[in-house]
């Protein structure tokens, strides 16, 4: 049957249209993530002009491809077709991305990326010279503009302004599920911490763990990563290992591009970045090969990706079974040295410490960095606060739950993330909801197969990946977050089982 | 002034709409560059099937913005309205790639993918099993529809069918002036390779050169590639050296990425490949950056580009003088031997042989490849021979050139090349006309400044590369390629001086 008499005899016209448009524009976005990639990863520095317009010409036609009149009349022709399961969430999901497309009016879009742009750039000067006063004109700014384009959105998706930033991340998600599990964690988390560190310092005053003595080689460093990455199942024929000043997870499923940074002093660092990123590099791998092209095929949400790569990282990798994997991998690539025993690797990446930094928080503490900037930000859209009464707020909440005292130290307090500046206003929670979920996934894999332990420290991570491959990967965009979670775990998403993960690793 | 107004009083509306879709194209093509050179460096295997798909379906978008219809009538009025001499230039080449853009019908450029591809993917197996009679009956396909090709473009060019083709990588180039310039090499070369021969078995005689002791690691050979790339101006802010199995020159003049493949045993043929692409690649980096976009910027032709990497490999690195300049850079990353001495690598880097691979042939028996190749293709799109016909003019042709018994041999002979089952016939005597042109070059610069040599001698560059800055790189295709040599060298192409440069070098 040639192509003609097949859309002929289609049983869904309109939706086999729009799933073309949508092949077309996932190909254009393959060369717009490769774009990204060697920018940050190999293109020469005089490069990033003509690199930066290229890739706003071809945004700039995809922006008209996605924006296309036709869809409307598509999608609703489409809605009224016989379609699958498989289709039918296509179609929602389509919906969605047309809605996101054609949301925004052009002006405004124009002016979010004008003050965000603005204040990014004046920003990677006023942070290290800690010039707060500098970088509040510019803030508000990029303030006004997030305001403006949530009051713009909130009526459309019939939520609340924050509520309406947040769905670009987290599809679904509403305040009262972020509330909920969030307010649990704040009655729990600063009391665990402190037990955790006490706990810490009597093991430490029993006996020290064993620092680390480098340099560690960089292609030493670099042949560890690309090993343990292997164990972790790592596709290398469909991805690759770079290096970039921030590490990523960028390309497309089948062609996975992942980033680290090495530092010569301490391998640990840039390992445990390696294996975060791995698990996000394994849910890409692993979505429906089938449904590629589609938005069907796409990864859930953002809180979804983070507890893949914190499956890997938290759940999986810091668990002391698999620091009986490593530390030969660790000895075959850096040499023998007292630091490498198991359970010393396992002490040195599980350890605990305040600090102001929420990227070099360990995972005991890096909720805390989450529910503050969660309390900030949203009171900050919906408009009960000013960006000048930021800093005040901050040093609150840092001696509230970390009891760090942070006043004048706007650099490492509330100047510290990119996000701000660049208008990523609703991000933040996904961070500590993937963490949750993460110890959801494994405490369900654990009821269901009480055993992984004990295979994993036999060198079996099988059971493992196919719990992650099953419930999370394959089934892509197939549901929403809530029905996946309660699909995959046995119901809505539980902040119990973080504390408990939490309580078991690090009390000891 | 803003935009709108600016537009409204243009001189030359017409012309500035042409301009902007030039420049949309252009920037596409630098993703489309991109593409391309990560495939040949780093895209891991299986990711080839998504990138191709990628790579189509932007094709297919540019294809749309090339043949819009719009153009002919813009560049009918632009033609009418008042134009800068540069301008104009930039007219006559956006007339001629429009032109290019819509000649030929769709199925017959479908046809032809097709043929090429089918031909070009069999012939990856079929070379090394030396087989002909597979390789024949796709090959035919592929002859077939380029002479359609062919038939179908000499009549719009009002030229013959072999000058079609061959007018796609040199404009205006035809086959009365390649007859002209091979026939004279032909009258000369068989016996000026025998007596460089000669000559080399007499200095032989006397005291045979010192041979190189690899292994050399790849990460020396790497570094030297790079020092002396820096030594050639090759500016890293704006390009990179990378590996690929088949070395090449691409991205775009803002970012030029360069590659080499090396070899352990033998460090030379890396180097001399890097300067090579080196020549192309200060072209690029060198063409008019305000023009950047249009096509009067681009190089003029693949004989002009040839000419530059050939002034630099030819001209510049085989002369004794750069041997000089070599050796301690050799020396400071490979470590001393007895080789590295200037006059051993100059003796190294000149050797002659008859051989049957033209890509390992070295410049002296160089042409004689291109002559027996621009012979038999000729033939063939003007329908004097047949495909079949090819192993028995080879045979004749290597011969009566070099010499040489190929019969049965066709993995060695007409099937070494991926020009002829790629389809792409009338670009070889482009390789020969290069290195004419770069002899033409240096030959112009010793008239003009004498004592290039000397400061070549002291590590002064400078003569050399602001003769090509001025004639060739800063010109684009601001001319013609017969007015850019006549204004560059005082008269048009002329055999005599790679005739001499070859002499003066090779008979001692």
């Amino acid at each position: 049957m040639d192509r003609i008499s097949q859309a002929m005899t289609s049983l869904h016209p309109a939706y086999d249209a729009l799933a073309r448009r949508s092949l077309q524009l996932y190909r254009l976005g393959h060369l717009q993530h490769l774009g990204g990639w060697d920018q940050s990863t190999y293109m020469p520095d005089h490069a990033n002009e003509a690199r930066s317009a290229a890739l706003a010409e071809l945004g700039g036609l995809m922006h008209g491809l996605r924006t296309d009149k036709g869809w409307v009349e598509a999608l609703a022709r489409a809605e009224q077709e016989p379609l699958s399961d498989w289709q039918r969430a296509n179609w929602r999901e389509l919906n969605r991305q047309w809605r996101l497309a054609n949301a925004l009016p052009a002006d405004l879009v124009e002016r979010r990326q004008l003050a965000t742009m603005r204040c990014e750039h004046a920003w990677r000067q006023q942070r290290p010279a800690n010039d707060w006063a500098g970088f509040l004109p510019l803030f508000r700014d990029v303030v006004a503009v997030a305001r403006e384009e949530a009051a713009f959105l909130a009526p459309i998706l019939g939520v609340s302004r924050y509520e309406a930033l947040m769905d670009a991340f987290e599809p679904g998600m509403r305040c009262v599920t972020v509330d909920r599990v969030f307010a649990d964690v704040r009655r729990w988390l600063p009391d665990l911490i402190d037990r955790a560190l006490a706990y810490q310092a009597h093991r430490d005053a029993v006996q020290p763990p064993v620092p680390l003595h480098g340099p560690f080689a960089v292609s030493d460093q670099r042949a560890l990563c690309e090993s343990v990455m292997r164990s972790l199942g790592f596709d290398f024929a469909g991805g690759r290992l770079d290096v970039s000043a921030h590490p990523f997870c960028g390309g497309v499923p089948e062609d996975v591009r992942m980033t680290t940074r090495f530092a010569t002093d301490d391998f640990l660092g840039s390992l445990l970045g390696t294996i975060h990123e791995t698990g996000h590099g394994r849910y890409e791998q692993n979505l429906p090969r089938e449904w590629l092209g589609q938005p069907v095929a796409e990864a859930r949400s953002m809180a979804v990706h983070e507890s893949q790569s914190l499956s890997f990282e938290m759940q999986l990798a810091r668990h002391p079974a698999f620091a009986g994997l490593l530390a030969p991998l660790v000895r075959e690539h850096l040499g023998s040295q007292a630091a490498f025993t198991p359970q010393n690797l396992h002490r040195l990446m599980t350890r605990v410490n305040k600090g102001l930094i929420r990227v070099d928080a360990d995972e005991v503490t890096y909720p805390a960095h989450i529910l503050l900037r969660y309390g900030i930000e949203r009171a900050l859209m919906e408009g009960e606060i000013e960006p000048e009464d930021i800093p005040a707020l901050w040093d609150d909440g840092m001696v509230e739950l970390l009891g760090l005292d942070t006043r004048g130290n706007f650099k490492d307090g509330p100047m510290q993330d990119v996000h701000w500046p660049a208008g990523l206003f609703g991000y933040f929670p996904s961070y500590t909801l993937g963490a949750m979920l993460a110890a959801q996934w494994f405490a369900t894999l654990g009821r269901e197969q009480p055993d992984w332990p004990d295979r994993l420290a036999q060198g079996d991570l099988t059971p493992v990946f196919d719990f992650l491959r099953n419930r999370v990967w394959t089934q892509a965009s197939r549901w929403t977050t809530e029905e996946l979670i309660v699909r995959g775990t046995g119901e809505p998403l539980n902040p119990v089982y973080l504390r408990q993960h939490l309580e078991r690793r690090y009390l000891g």
